[in-house]
């Protein structure tokens, strides 16, 4: 859809909540799962192996985002994103999702439309089927996206972190480390004197195009939970803050110790166990199977003390510090 | 549970997102429609008839709450209950909760920790079965809580806003003015001199008593929504933002004419026109059906130039300024 010239764009404080949910929705499309759509009170979604898988992720302007480099639409882009790949962890498919924006008043109406827009194309490439069906608006100093993500196991048991066992395979499907690079791009190239700069496409080399694009507007292999799930995988879990803390978690959950391969893990090992906001699928598989998709990075051991080792050697997870460079003036 | 001393009262900010998880999640209860609660990329909740409902609503400190005369139990509770209406407004039972919470680094764990508790025992209270079953945790300067409610049609259509028919009755379950006359009471008696005074019971007549407990820990008529349904409503809907507002909302989507009865609206019909958060149920019947709970208010009519009449005058909605009176320094 066309984007307004400034003079047309006025700030969501001038404008009635009315009219701005009139503009948001018209940007929705009709889900395949939709029993009942936005305007009453709730939603009405399918669910028609008789349970619903939900999770809720949150982006925050500051910790979680930074809108010197973040467009609208790279925003809904990536909170549609995130919520699918943990819905796609169970080994589900995503069915709905409903938007919370807390929203400052000097906000351009534009910023919200493209933030829709990015929903809805997230959802039309991501996850097929899946739509948002409702929300909320409200008002708020600091921009916050709360995504709630529904979906259907279709007559499935649900693949929790905790079925890994010894003998199975430990594997992956989609990115490790890139988005991660992406980050480190943006934070070297477009904040090197502390002041943001907008990120010009044409300032980025080619590889690091694509990295930039896993960070803003991250392409998890979302329709892959499902096929995991149907391939017999054993546990799964969403990667999001880096393959060396999630395979720990999925380690202690499981009462295992994951043993990877070093040379499984890309040109840069050390990004792709430490670089978080892949969300890849980490899965486990009995020995002989791997969904289409999955690649093997390693074996799963009986517990010994360290719950995860590469070539051998305990693996330390690093945190990610959200506030890293922030400036809440600057934004 | 026993509350901390302050000596032993950690800021969010000096602990580690799973102390604080934990300390949280030790305080849910589980669920009667709970198939895989916390702990996981996400939670699966029965669906037995097929169908989930889903709504989010969000609290932000400042236009929707203030921390001056808001504990963290009443803002638990608050946000659960104000969810809660809106799955009991489709004729829906709720079945699940998820809490994304947004919290500053200074706020005090044990405020978490009774938020948590305001969680649970509304649920326990306003709808049994239902439980927490998933969040999400991030850093904010703005004390944000979004939450979405799910529930379960048994098996009956939603009861949308847009059924009201000619020759129904117009009916309402629940308090109506009591939660604004609460507000009103904390405007003018704890915040006079534009500081926020702490709200001490004793302070507070009988009536006021009341009305603030209404404001800070309301008390909607989960129930009556399933046994709204199950008589027969034609439509129904949420009170939040006052009737008048709401019942044209409910006018609008029906294509018809409120027109109620002044006397009906108790001893303070302006208020009960005009005060919102009180989460009523507003219904319409066939004429003959009326749910258990619920007290006629007035009649459907063909549409006429006006949505809502009241004693044959048209109602005109004030709208309500969420900032009024906000410092954000004094919060």
């Amino acid at each position: 859809m066309p984007s307004r010239s400034d003079s047309e764009d006025p700030r969501l404080g001038d404008l009635s909540e009315g009219r701005i949910l009139r503009e948001i929705l018209s940007r929705t499309a009709p889900g395949a799962h939709t029993i009942l759509g936005p305007g009453d009170d709730a939603a009405v979604i399918a669910a028609p192996s008789g349970s619903v898988v939900a999770t809720t992720d949150t982006l925050v302007h500051g910790p979680d985002f930074r809108l010197a480099w973040t467009s609208g639409y790279d925003l809904g882009w990536k909170s549609a994103a995130v919520n699918l790949a943990d819905i796609a962890a169970m080994g589900a498919r995503p069915t709905a999702l409903l938007v919370a924006l807390a929203v400052p008043r000097d906000l351009p109406l534009s910023f919200v439309e493209r933030l829709a827009d990015g929903f809805r194309e997230a959802c039309a490439a991501l996850a097929p089927g899946c739509a948002v069906v409702g929300g909320d608006l409200t008002v708020s100093d600091v921009l916050t996206v709360a995504v709630t993500a529904l979906g259907d196991l279709e007559g499935r048991a649900p693949v929790t972190r905790s079925g890994a066992r010894p003998g199975d395979v430990v594997a992956v499907a989609g990115e490790l480390g890139l988005a991660a690079r992406g980050l480190a791009v943006l934070f070297g190239r477009f904040r090197a004197d502390g002041s943001p700069v907008p990120v010009r496409a044409e300032a980025l080399a080619p590889g690091e195009s694509a990295a930039v694009a896993a960070q803003l507007r991250p392409s998890p292999p979302i329709g892959l939970g499902t096929a995991a799930a149907v391939a017999g995988a054993t546990a799964m879990m969403d990667v999001s803050d880096g393959l060396a803390l999630d395979a720990v978690r999925l380690a202690d959950a499981s009462g295992v110790t994951l043993s990877l391969d070093r040379a499984a893990l890309g040109d840069d090992p050390p990004r792709a166990l430490g670089g978080g906001e892949d969300h890849a699928l980490l899965a486990t598989f009995p020995e002989g199977v791997l969904a289409p998709g999955f690649r093997v990075i390693g074996r799963v051991h009986e517990r010994s003390q360290a719950p995860v080792l590469c070539d051998g050697v305990p693996v330390a997870p690093e945190g990610w510090d959200p506030y890293r460079d922030w400036d809440s003036a600057a934004g």
